[in-house]
């Protein structure tokens, strides 16, 4: 693609820093128009709940210079990106969604995974809507509105980071971060039709992010090809003092991987029964045809998937109780009626079923690990359905009523509980809306996902829909 | 001490195992007149649930032969030790002081802890009576009867572990295994005189011993010295695959260490505030006798310790609670009324209560580890009573009604619940009645407390009572 100004809705991080770099665009240029852009579009998508003008024009200028200077400023020079608005953002309050956090103190300093993606050159353009406090699929947030999907505006994003995804899918940004507890950066990927990747539980630090749930809380990005979601976990892997559990193992570079012509020795399989269940025609047909592509039949069974989904909504919704508990006891009317219900009934779930969850927990851990001696990389449906319309709440699937919301993470909520890798890649459907297919590995084997998803692009089965103005 | 078999009652472990080693006594004549002791006195103190006789002289036989053949059996050639009926016995059926328990098939393999004792020469003689499922600190078992203190059989021995301790304490054997979990090996060691040694967390092997609260139990010993202590603790340290929290830390063997005539270099605190309020006179002057001894007269502050003793009761009783649900459901009239209740609580507490008092135990962990960059040892009183009379409910301390049964465990329980090394040494009271010291260290410093209490030992200001007969 030859870059320029009047494509940059479609170009990648990579195409944009290496035009900056060169010199052939500046980044001041190129954060102009990505702020004319966003000033143009989100009105109708409310994917933004904050810009920052005068700090990305500030931070143009300056990469502009150090190029000027004869500099390299990093991987990711010039690119505009923004975060999920419960990544802390130096200077402005931490929000996570909800109106009670408005009133908190700005926050004194960048996430480390912000700092990360400035430290190469990238520059940061914003913060994007989310459901309160991370909890929700859908980004129908009461306080700060519902994030549009930019290829139908009357149905939902996805959640919990719907406005990561549709930041991206509507072409505003090329890069976005989010975070995923059951399924928040991988929902809305594969609604928006972009890329959105889930590292293993711990791989990147968690510092300066609002917590939900703490031992499933991931962070992750969004990004319209795999190389940019190779970069950029690149960038922002690595131990850091600042978050407890994040991992002190060493360092995997992805971004080589993700540009190989093959997938020699990776032994890839489907996963059947729950996983081929309970879902539209079309999320099936999606796994089936990047299976047909790397020409896998071997199917496997993830046992006891819809236990480790029930599992993981008693766990989320004990730990995520416990740590808004002050504020549902003295100020409920103040949350998110779509998040309030669930957070009390949280707070009075019996601890014996939290801890029933969490010994489940780790027999299912056990058990697809086993799964893992014998296959590298799993591939299932991301979401049961394409996207919902905005308000919905029930569908009928196989003659059965069933509840929208909670049902767009049955696919992600039994692979997050246990931490493991996951990217979601976009295919578009028959009826123009996209959809996504998860792509799993066993822990810390994010470079075999990112080497079958790269394979993939490259053969034209998966690419990123980016909506037209 | 001239070894015969006329004192074997009063005769620490190394004693016997070099009088039988040199062919000064036999193994047999050693084992024969326990098991004669233990029928004499067993229907008095009902320490025993099972007296192993056939076993114990056959292994007598076999050590005796190795004797002869000019092998050494180990450091506990002929030792008579007996352990808590939580230990899985081959060949027996592990009751955990519990009815329903007692319909269980036979244990296939003894517990790790037994298989290295026995490894080392030592004889098992028989399994020790408990507060049903560990959740006592009386021993006053409705299924099995109370086990009465051997100083005044008026009086509780103590819990859970109370067979442990009165077996060691009536001089039935030299060596006793128990478990503690909030308090249940240090409880009844101080209240019948005997040294009760809790080491950290993870240091010793529970394979083979039936959990109360995992994240808590530990198991350990009670013994006449400390120097036989540290060559049982020596014993059973190390790795074991059989259980996946024991630690692969390397062994640091104790036994020289307790046996030096000098601390230097250890730097010695007393616990103050929590640890010096609401006990009896005499468990403070404990204290201050050791304190005294040692020429100590710094005094430290853990902090919130009172937390951490609810924080304990509330994870003990929901982890409990879990272990046992499907019986709580189905046969709770076959429970100890004296478990069963607090199990039904634990059973319906709030998960928010649990979770919060996961998120308290991380913070005091943090916050105890700051005291052990200052200081190596900790000394606190073991209980704030001596032995309370059997069926005893209350007891007024500072005109304050108390119950008298979980107060047992004020000064155990904050410690056990970061899983701190801890040893309960025996002290003489004026009433005749005996009360225990706790020596605490940094997680793994076992070899640091038994320096100091090989000291003490030596210096005369702490030592067993054997009762008389």
């Amino acid at each position: 693609m030859n870059l320029d100004i009047n494509n940059l809705d479609i170009a990648n991080a990579k195409a944009i820093a290496q035009a900056v770099q060169t010199g052939k665009i500046s980044a001041l240029q190129v954060i102009r128009t990505t702020l004319e852009h966003i000033q143009a579009q989100n009105k109708q998508l409310n994917c933004f709940t904050a810009i920052a003008t005068e700090t990305a024009l500030l931070d143009a200028e300056r990469i502009d210079t150090e190029i000027a200077a004869g500099k390299n400023p990093g991987l990711l020079a010039g690119v505009p990106f923004a975060v999920k608005n419960l990544f802390d953002i130096q200077g402005l309050t931490t929000l996570a969604g909800a109106k009670i956090n408005a009133e908190n103190p700005i926050a004194t300093q960048d996430a480390t995974a912000i700092a990360k993606l400035k430290q190469a050159g990238a520059i940061l353009v914003g913060a994007l809507n989310m459901d309160e406090y991370a909890y929700g699929f859908v980004t129908e947030n009461s306080h700060y509105g519902a994030t549009h999907n930019p290829h139908d505006i009357n149905r939902v994003a996805g959640g919990s980071s719907g406005g990561s995804a549709a930041a991206v899918a509507a072409g505003l940004v090329p890069l976005t971060l989010g975070s995923d507890t059951n399924g928040s950066i991988r929902v809305p990927a594969a609604l928006c039709g972009v890329y959105g990747f889930k590292p293993t539980y711990g791989r990147l630090s968690r510092a300066g992010v609002a917590l939900f749930s703490s031992s499933f809380d991931h962070i992750g990005t969004f990004a319209r090809s795999v190389e940019d979601t190779a970069i950029a976990f690149d960038i922002l892997q690595g131990y850091d003092e600042r978050d407890p559990i994040c991992t002190t193992r060493p360092i995997v570079e992805t971004r080589n991987f993700a540009s190989l012509n093959h997938i020699d020795g990776i032994k890839i399989a489907i996963a059947g029964d729950y996983f081929a269940q309970k879902a539209e025609l079309e999320a099936l047909e999606a796994v089936q045809k990047v299976a047909n592509a790397l020409n896998v039949k071997n199917h496997i069974t993830i046992p006891e998937a819809h236990r480790a989904r029930a599992a993981a909504f008693v766990i989320t919704a004990v730990e995520g109780a416990n740590l808004h508990f002050d504020k549902l006891r003295d100020r409920s009317q103040d949350f998110d009626p779509a998040t309030r219900d669930r957070f009390l009934a949280g707070a009075l779930i019996p601890s014996q079923w939290y801890i029933q969850a969490q010994r489940f927990r780790r027999w299912y851990r056990d058990k697809v690990r086993e799964i893992f001696t014998n296959v590298d990389v799993i591939i299932a449906p991301t979401t049961p359905i394409t996207a919902p319309f905005i308000g919905q709440q029930t569908m009928v699937l196989d003659a059965e009523e069933i509840l929208v919301r909670p049902y767009l993470g049955q696919f992600t909520q039994p692979l997050s509980f246990i931490g493991l890798p996951v990217l979601s890649v976009p295919i578009q459907t028959e009826n123009t809306l996209p959809l996504g297919v998860q792509i799993i590995a066993a822990p810390y084997n994010e470079a075999k996902i990112l080497q079958v998803a790269g394979l993939l692009e490259k053969m034209g089965v998966i690419s990123a829909s980016i909506a037209e103005n």
